[in-house]
């Protein structure tokens, strides 16, 4: 594979659809187009289906699914309610469709968060043969101060974990049918009354959960307990922004994620002043899945502004995408030989421009 | 000490040094001054005398110096023409003042290296007691395929190290007499062909050499072989870039200086395209001065332009400055617990800004 | 203090007491007094109570205490029978006193397990105002399978956790009352089928305990699970034997010991053959009592025999001694700057010498 | 390869040549033979000649070679004399034949060193062509102080290296004819006034040697500069007994030796009294020949006595000899994941026994 493409969402309307090309010899990023939307539906998280056939997208006030036909060629399947708390779809309410995640195994229904206010309840979508959205299936509870930021299954898709920045937890749930509804098993309070749990990543291995903490700005390792599935903090921490720093509040850490062979782990903070920048750190993984070490703590370019998302590549431990909205820039990394190279940066004049990054071939 | 002024030169004329303050507790940088000076010579090098009362400059065509009433007071107090080759001073060659180090010891000569073509020849200039550039007492021999870069003492200021990027070695010079003047010991080739080293730091223990390669991007360790001075490679280095990038060709390296403590090493990198970023490395000094690990190799905001000099502050090994000429910043890092992290940068419109900056309190 | 008195006991009849002298200056080790006792009551395992003015053994059929009127001056105080299960007692039944644990907080009970055959259940003794054990005052339950052989409290002696190798599992019980009575809080299953956790050691933040498996011939690290105080394994261990050695059944892992500041851990394994070697392992410990690495696995003069137990001096992270019934032998190390040198060893010919040693002084 | 044939000296009369036998899958070392040699002349230090079909012996006041017709058929071929200094000879004297390296390059002659008083001087043989001695061909001059313990070719073999223990130096000799015959190159003085040089050995890229100071109990690392070929010390050097022992004069450091990979390197030091022990250390070795870190420092079972010689398999790097003459011990160990296990030992009831052994198959 020599290019690949990459779509990127935007988070103020008039919603797009940024379709970006990577040319993995030359080292080059470039716009290949832009995907009207509908206006009021900008999308701030999107992800892709296990085929890489659809997008769905957080979308304002709605969940929306978008088929793609070709890199250039992207067209809008549907867009739904916020379910759960009545209050949420109003217009009138600060809630907001957050994040995502569509199943990869079958029936392949995709788990929404909503977030602000009245986020108590996580959406639960069954999708078409085609793999546009089709029905809200279930509204599985977590609890009023809720407002869940990331999610990610263990490696059976049997438990359903969530980072709960609000109600500063790590909720467990677990399937209870064949239609992928869930119900809720607990929860781990985090260990830092400020942590703010963002996102979470699990070892295929099904032993360890990585969370990230927003405002603790720090990665938290937990072992999964093995009767109760429960996380239990390990007490193994790593920051994310440069130990002891004046202004800790003035940085709001980002995401987490594996590479594609699980050796490494990647995650991101963004900084709240332009004058600062963001970080992203790479940690080495055992085969366990316990962390073995930090192994940097980069500056990224820019604060990251609202974004500083990274995308590991689906195929190779090699690439690395980037998105921050401080200047609407992609870049490319490459990550190699525990050293990361920022090979070629791309700035897209696109207002809200660019959340994440997926990975369509 | 909370608010700390620095002076930096620029490159392209009319002639102007700039300065700025950190203050050390919020954390700022602003711009203080800009004094002009000759409009054909800015200071593409500056250097403070061993009293911090006199700034020296590599300034074209010319040797300068310039007396500090007050941060903002500055005042010229002489030029001196390039000696050595009679083409050097010549306004038709292409020869340039790069480099110039004052030395710490009386009688406080200054030693001065042309660079480009006709640079065979170092410069060496006795002060008056005020610390104004005097006289050229010596112009001593390198060879005619030499363009130094870069300059140390051992810390008797008994031995002169040279590094000679088109003759691809390090030279060794012994003071003569109580004036300061040198003769030749030797030199020692780089361990590569296209090495080109640029710069030298001398650990304080008198047996190290630490040894940048521009080409090469590297940093070479050398320990003194004690009965001939000369410097022999320990076979250890590190890279200044992240390894194996398909274009090393796209990247100079710049500068290596140590911290006060002689703890920490840090060493710089530029690129050639303002796509890619220059790096800034950090490396874990043993008591015997030979080099422990690399810590970290954190790219800067930019490509650094022609410059990205990292400048630790001479009184703590927490605050280091680093200039670009991309964006014409300079910008403050703390170096605190093996990280660092950026607290404060500065963009200052003026053309060519900004050179290497240096710590007046 | 100079000079440092050590009780030693044996394991087969006649019993009696080594007193030893360890003069940390000349680096020395003498025997100083072989004190009779009860024939049949040899002590396999002794421990001191919270003032060091007397000793508790684990003393084949019984429980014994001795009075320490000065070290070479050991008065017999008392024997009891093992409780529990009614054949433990029993001169025909294989069941044996194999360890003990003296509280350090009021009412200073003692905590005793019995091992082999009719197990199943903990000996809590009272202790008279001057330190003889008193009362059985409970015989708390494991199951019928267990066999324990180490224990240790948490720091704030509510939870007693146990190593059970024969049930292969880790207990937890809960002290109900003030004279120290306890009650079943549940247990943590050992990760490997054949680990047989034989000891335990806590770390004073009470946030981690290290198990140290007998026939897994490894540590594994726990996390206690702060609701339930149950520990939950790290999925992180390190090997007490050589990894991959073609006869691990050769080797039976031994004791873990924190040393006074908690910054080291010690762990020690033995072989079943006098042509191998058994081996002592050192861990460096975080703040946090995580694990932080594994510093040394070095072998032991002999293979060990029944004993190979290590004893950190309480007073010092500096000094450790080593007992072996394969020769007869204690030996003392120095632990400095991460390495260990052996600085005396002592041989006393005494049938059964030498299980675990304790510092009197 | 399972079963390995290994040669032993004596260093006390009557000779006699030792060979065992190591089964690499039932870890097991057994008695071959004893076979009688000379009875004045037992051999302190043995060497195979290139095709291992010879030995070449250090035997008090002689240099001996043995002809193998089998491990178990050993037929002793010739005696010569010292050369050199008159006195070196002579029955009276001190003078003792300690070391010799036969060449693996044609014509395979036969480097020796003389030991004690009277040592100035190399003797160099040749060999008949069945590789037995035959003629002295030079002494090669040291100096008056010299008395070296141990050599090495680099792996041109066109440098000599020498240890010389009493003149405190490393010597360089380089070959002038097509015998072999070699002239002073120069020396490199010790680091330490008391580091006494007792062993060398050179890595196969040809950059560096490693001396292991006899006194100075430690491995000091050198670089070779390029155009004198003189030893230049790194300043990097690493501890053979523990660090701050009270009584370093305790102890003698003894061997280093690389691994067939060299990727590792081995050394030894012995105690001078029963009651301590000696050591093994094992380092780790960059490609350029660099060490990279020091893996480990384990006790040995005795004080090592007049020995503690370890000898690498030259096959593999899983397999270690080591040799004491405490209690005339063989021991074999493996090597594997960075740790050190002995597999097996064998008390040889032979008085001097055991000296250093050599892998014969």
């Amino acid at each position: 594979m020599v290019k690949h493409h990459l779509m990127i969402g935007t988070w103020t309307p008039p919603g797009v659809i940024i379709t970006v090309a990577f040319d993995d010899e030359k080292l080059t990023l470039e716009l290949v187009k832009k995907t009207e939307i509908p206006q009021d539906e900008p999308i701030s998280w999107m992800a892709l289906d296990h085929q890489r056939k659809n997008i769905y997208g957080a979308s304002m006030k709605k969940w929306s699914s978008h088929r793609i036909d070709s890199p250039s060629e992207i067209v809008h399947t549907g867009s739904f309610e916020i379910g759960g708390d009545p209050k949420a779809k109003d217009a009138s309410t600060k809630t907001r469709a957050i994040f995502l995640l569509p199943a990869r195994k079958p029936p392949y229904a995709v788990y929404c968060n909503p977030f602000y206010d009245h986020a108590g309840f996580g959406n639960i979508f069954s999708i078409t043969p085609s793999g546009s959205l089709d029905k809200n299936i279930q509204n599985y509870e977590y609890c009023p101060q809720s407002a869940i930021h990331g999610m990610v299954f263990d490696p059976t898709e049997t438990y359903l974990y969530s980072a709960d920045m609000w109600a500063n937890r790590i909720w467990c749930h677990k399937k209870i049918d064949d239609e992928g509804r869930v119900e809720t098993v607990g929860f781990t309070e985090a260990p830092g009354a400020k942590d703010h749990p963002r996102w979470v990543e699990c070892h295929p291995g099904g032993k360890f959960l990585y969370v990230l903490m927003e405002a603790g700005n720090r990665i938290c390792e937990y072992v999964i307990e093995p009767k109760s599935k429960l996380p239990v903090y390990t007490e193994r921490c790593w920051p994310l922004i440069p130990p002891d720093v004046p202004n800790p509040h003035m940085y709001r850490s980002d995401v987490v994620f594996l590479t594609q062979s699980s050796t490494t782990l990647f995650a991101t903070s963004r900084a709240n002043s332009f004058d600062l920048t963001g970080y992203i750190a790479a940690f080495s993984i055992l085969p366990s899945g316990a962390v073995d070490r930090q192994i940097c703590l980069n500056p990224t370019p820019t604060s990251g502004g609202h974004s500083n998302a990274v995308s590991p590549c689906p195929w190779s431990d090699e690439w690395l995408a980037l998105t921050d909205d401080e200047k609407g820039g992609v870049e490319m990394y490459r990550w190699h030989k525990g050293f990361l190279a920022r090979v070629a940066r791309l700035e897209v004049g696109e207002k809200g421009f660019g959340m994440n990054a997926v990975w369509y071939d």
